[in-house]
This record gives C-alpha cells, sequence and structure tokens, in this order.
C-alpha cells in the first residue's frame, strides 16, 4: 500500500531529491506524456536534473512535447510515474528495472494498486495533468508557454477536446489559464483529434463495409481481421477510435469492435453508459466501466460475434423490441 | 447600413418592445438555434412576449433546445436575427416577409452586410452565443440552467467542441460558467460531435473507397456522387463533416471534397491555412478563406478532379516535389 499524500506533499519528494527519473505508462498517451513532460520541465526550472524515462520511444505524435526536454542519462536516484495505475503497465523494460522502487506516483485512476512508495491520486479529476499542475504551483514554479502546452495536450487528450463527462468547470479554467500563456491550442488539438494516417482511413473503410447492424441497429458490430490491418498497412499507432465508432452510430444502444488476436477476437464494447458494458463483457470473462469495456472471444470471427450478441441479449433483453 | 450598437444598447431594444420575433439562418446549426432560443427564453423571462419565427423546422437534432420554449404564433412587432450575416441567409419565406425590416441583428461574422436597422456584431467572438451572453447579462436575466445549455450548445458548436483556434479563453470561462448551472455538457457533446447516422457511416465508407491521393499523399481528393447519395439513404442533415475529411489525413496539404450538384461538382478545398485554399478557389470562379473555401465545376467527375488538381499545382508548384 501507497501513503497516501496531498499535492505539497508529492511537490516536496522529488524537491528534496536529484535525479529524478519519470515514468509513463506504455503505449504513451497525451495526458502520460504531458504530464511527465510538465513535471521535468518544472523540476529543471527549479535546478533539479531530471529526465523521462524512456522518453525517445514515444510516438512521433508527441514530438512537440519531447522536444522541450532532452532524454538525461543518468541513474536515477528518485522515482515518479505519472499516470501509471500499475507496475504492470509500464514498458516491460522500465518495470523490470524501476518498478519495485518506484518513489511516488503521480495519478487519476481510482484504481491505481498503490505501488508506489507515495501516491498522489485524484479518481475525480480528468487527467493527471490537474493534480500535475497542483505539484507545479507548489514547487513554486510559473506554469509557462511550454510547461502549458504539455498539459493543456495531457487534459485535451483525456477529455477528448473537453467533451467527454469527465469535464468540469475547472477544467475548462485551467485550460484558459494555460492558453493565457500563448500556446496555440488550435494546432495541438488538430495534431491530437483531427489527424488520421492513410493507413487508419483504408482500415476505417474496409471495417465500415463490413459493419453488422442487429435489432434494428440498436447493435452495431464491426470486425477488424489481422488480413486487414496488413491489408492497409496500419500499425498500433493507426488503431485509435475504432472501439467507439459503432456506438457513435445513431440509434446504437451498444457498439462493438472486434479486433483479431492470437486465437480469437478482442472485444471492445461501448454504451453510453445507461446499458451496463462491463456486465456485458463479464459474461464472457471481461469487464470495464459502465460506460467501456471489454472482453476476448477465442473462436472465429463469426461465432466471436454471436458469442457478444447473445450476452447483450441476455444483459437487455428490451434490445431486440 | 446599419446602426453599430453594443450590447447593452441592443439589449434595450427588444427590452422596449413586444412582440419579438427571432430569426434563424436557413440550414440552422447550433449556434443560430442555441443563440436564438437563448435569447428567446431571456426575453420572456423578462415578461415579454417572444419567439424563434419557423423553430418548428428545425431539425430534430436541435429538438432539446427547441422544446425549451414553444412557438408562440403572433405577428412580431419587433423582429431580430441571430447570426444570420445576409438576408440571403434566411430561409426564403422568412427572408421574403420579414428581410426588409428587421431591426435588430446580433452577430458574429465580419462579412456581416448590414441589412438590419442595428447591428451588435463582434467578429472577434467564436460564436453569436458570446455577444448574445452579454445581452442577456445587460438584460438582467440570469443564465439558468436552460439557457445555459442553449449557449453551450451554440459556443460548443461553432469552436468544434473547443477545438478551433477560434477559442479564446475567456470563451472558456464562459462555458464554465454555463457548466456550473448543471447542464449535462457531455450529453449536448455527444448529440452535436458524436453521432453519425447510418446512412452517413454508409456514405461515409463508400466516399473513402474512392478516395485518390496525388503528389505522394500531399493532395487527397474525395468525391460524392448523387448515385452514391441515394443508394446510402443520405439526405442533407447527414452530409455534415465530409468537407473537412480529405485534410484530416496525415501528410495531407489541400483536401477536395467534389460532390455531384445540377451539370457539374461543388468543390470544398480545405487547408491548414498555410495554403491559401480561397485563392486555389479564385482561379476556378469560386473563394473563401485561406483555410476553407470553394468552387463549382462545370464537368464530368474526372474532369472536375483535374481541374481543381491543376488549379492546386498553380497555386502551389512544391505540392509535386
Amino acid at each position: 500500500m501507497s501513503e497516501l499524500i496531498t499535492p505539497a506533499e508529492a511537490a516536496g519528494r522529488p524537491a528534496a531529491a536529484d535525479r529524478i527519473g519519470l515514468i509513463c505508462h506504455r503505449y504513451p498517451d497525451g495526458d502520460t506524456v504531458g504530464s511527465a513532460y510538465a513535471l521535468c520541465l518544472a523540476l529543471r526550472r527549479a535546478g533539479k536534473r531530471a529526465t523521462v524515462i524512456g522518453g525517445d520511444g514515444i510516438p512521433a505524435k508527441y514530438g512537440f512535447l519531447t522536444a522541450l526536454a532532452d532524454t538525461e542519462e543518468f541513474e536515477p536516484a528518485f522515482l515518479c510515474a505519472v499516470d501509471v495505475a500499475d507496475v504492470r503497465l509500464m514498458e516491460p523494460d522500465t518495470a523490470a528495472r524501476y518498478g519495485d522502487r518506484v518513489d511516488l506516483c503521480i495519478d487519476h485512476h481510482g484504481t491505481n494498486v498503490q505501488y508506489a512508495r507515495a501516491l498522489l491520486v485524484q479518481p475525480e479529476a480528468a487527467a493527471a495533468a490537474i493534480p500535475m499542475a497542483q505539484v507545479i504551483r507548489t514547487l513554486g514554479i510559473a506554469v509557462d508557454r511550454d510547461i502549458a502546452a504539455c498539459l493543456y495536450t495531457a487534459l485535451a487528450t483525456d477529455t477528448g477536446c473537453f467533451k467527454y463527462s469527465n469535464v468540469t468547470p475547472d477544467a475548462l479554467r485551467l485550460a484558459a489559464d494555460w492558453m493565457e500563456t500563448g500556446i496555440d491550442a488550435a494546432a495541438i488539438n488538430r495534431r491530437m483529434f483531427d489527424t488520421k494516417s492513410r493507413a487508419h482511413i483504408a482500415l476505417e473503410q474496409m471495417a465500415l463495409a463490413g459493419i453488422r447492424y442487429r435489432w434494428g441497429g440498436r447493435c452495431a458490430v464491426m470486425t477488424i481481421t489481422r488480413e486487414m490491418i496488413a491489408r492497409s498497412g496500419a500499425d498500433e499507432n493507426d488503431m485509435g477510435g475504432f472501439a467507439s465508432l459503432p456506438r457513435q452510430i445513431e440509434g446504437v444502444w451498444v457498439g462493438c469492435t472486434l479486433r483479431e488476436v492470437d486465437g480469437g477476437f478482442k472485444i471492445s464494447i461501448r454504451t453510453d453508459g445507461g446499458i451496463d458494458a462491463a456486465a456485458i463483457g463479464a459474461q464472457l470473462g471481461g469487464g470495464g466501466h459502465r460506460a467501456a469495456a471489454g472482453c476476448t472471444v477465442n473462436a472465429p470471427a463469426d461465432e466471436a460475434a454471436e458469442a457478444i450478441e447473445a450476452a447483450i441479449l441476455r444483459q437487455v433483453p428490451a434490445i431486440q423490441d
């Protein structure tokens, strides 16, 4: 179990240390990258040696953030994980090397497994950027344009550009303050939200061509096979957004995306929260949240689709009326 | 020419009148609908008779706003147009009946042609909702949950959910204030931004299947024929978003969408503003803004695509390097 600490206490720990290594989660997103680089910049401004561990491996999409703080080579004396709810969510190399001696974790996942010595967690915060901004304020470091770009990217990413139900009035006001520093928020948003690769577009076209509607369109099931991925030329960086696509279709109560994996299909289940997606996933050995859940079915595509449709019908018999 | 007035003056005009008719633009969007209904509600709270003219004809998508203020039948004694830059942008019936006697226009288009007797225009505002909020404040009417839902929808719509370059820190702070009233902003955003019809999805799939890349992917051209529209079952309400789609593909400098019309194709041209879309459109008799422009080419699809590609090449010879 971690010692649960306040933002002021969390600021005090790295401030009392040096050679600070910051750890992002694997498959990094804007929140883990932006919040870690914001802290890295703030610590450097405070005269500390700090670096993001494995920063060189962060996807090019975040290059405008990673360019703000070169990776430094040193053996860290203090380790801080950012937006990482579990050691198992770190890069395997990082987890093996540092996972059992993380001094501090700054996070916003209520599911944090408390692997770090000390934990600052705000489950109600839309992004790790929100507790991070409080830590930086306590460090006495002003949020300049570079730090603001990091924090804005982090918050915008985890709120779907201020679209989701996790947005609070105070989150919008923080974003407003960060915009005042002169960041080009629109350029960040274009890069984060309005850019799709050619491979993504090709894969989307193939997936949409095969979309299957059930029960008068109240359920939509989309399947992505390895053959489609290969044909489109997509890699892991091109795969964003597919899980939520079927649910976005008008009239759809439950949207499912099946993605081929070894031996079967990984299924993403999405609802608007009125129907419990986690309960549907749990029937097939999975789980998740009310609006977003998942499971894996070791069967060919048709059988996997039938299995998830049967699970939906058991959870929501009224869907067929 | 209109008398140019302040928000306080603009509030005084309907406050001194009664039987106030509010006019939206045709093909209504969230800003014209939300801002007009916000004013309608505020005027009614102030004891005035007010109605949105033609409100019954507003698309069902905005039903959660139109339900807040029933249409009233009366001969208006005072007419206020909202977010309507030109009489020609009104519904033809409304324009014919009221176009020459509009008392007040509240707008944010610098291109407003000043057809109303008095004009409150803020070209720097992201949405008509911003001057409208100032008018409502001057009326002394508190922004309650219903008015906030109208204003939030208006501002979110015209900023692409706070994504575009027209978002200012103050716009975010206004949105924060409106959220404090208890509106379900996430539900509004889902409805406005994350809902596509089945017909839209079907049409998107067909259009993506035929997308054509030129010059190493720096130009993408997508064509939507009448046959495709008919096959998908799409109507005018299903057509949003196609104009900007090709430009959103990674590496694309200029994105074009060709849509079949009588005798040829209407072409939408999109750039990130670095390349002048208006200059490209102007070569084919069209025009627009730096990042978004259009023209019409009276020719079959292949010839229309060749014409726009030639215009692009003349404007940006380096695109082929």
